[in-house]
């Protein structure tokens, strides 16, 4: 599958681990940070869902719901880089618009479901803090072959 | 050294192969992707440098040099993900203020020259194109195991 298609580059970041988030805040700073993630489908088409855990990174965690609520115009990116080779490399992109969905909400609950199950890492400690959900509304991608 | 300290996310962030590149364009939508870059010091103190190539990713370069353009403010992470060990995971991130160099600048020889340096992978094909150099105002870092 052609990952610079629609379809190639959805199937491409469906099976990454880890992406990056940027955000944008009030004053059109961009905010950036790694987040683990689960792809779901629904009444908003492809929505990405990651979880604000409890834990140290507090801060950062209410910086990125700030800015969502302030300016909701978010971007992912899934990528993978290799010294050995450079013909290797490639990345996929999520543009979309973001919501904070509350703890108590169906739609938060379907998304812990789908990070535990997907994370078995969260299985311990299911993220109880209010969930991001990005509603896709553009997949790209690139590589280094092509 | 502590990633969270100013001096310990510099650091970490030096060491790293691969960033990802967030700007935002007019309209206060954020763009990523990621990029080789190299950390020099010069009269604006911490600056990182990316060249853009003159390969497929064409279209990406000119929107992100655009961005910059329009709002210099932007943001770089780089991070670490393993799905075996989240106690192992951290990331550092350089909050600064972008210029964009043309090629014949001095200042965008010596950027071409420590990337070259840093990435014999770019000693058959130098960058030829652009330098986006972000002068960095902010090194900020986090770690699962602090």
């Amino acid at each position: 599958m052609d990952i610079r298609t629609t379809a190639g580059a959805r199937a491409v970041f469906a099976t990454a681990r880890v992406a990056r988030l940027a955000t944008v805040d009030a004053d059109a700073r961009p905010h950036l940070v790694p987040i683990v993630f689960a792809l779901g489908t629904g009444a908003h088409g492809d929505t990405i869902y990651s979880a604000v855990d409890a834990k140290p990174k507090r801060t950062n965690a209410l910086r990125r719901l700030a800015n969502v609520r302030a300016n909701p115009q978010v971007s992912l990116l899934a990528d993978y880089y290799v010294d050995a080779d450079w013909d290797a490399l490639w990345w996929v992109r999520a543009d979309g618009i973001g919501r904070v969905l509350e703890p108590g909400e169906d739609e938060a609950r379907q998304a812990v479901q789908l990070l535990v199950n997907r994370y078995p890492q969260h299985r311990l400690q299911p993220p109880a803090g209010p969930v991001l959900a990005v509603d896709v509304h553009r997949w790209s991608g690139w590589s280094a072959e092509l």
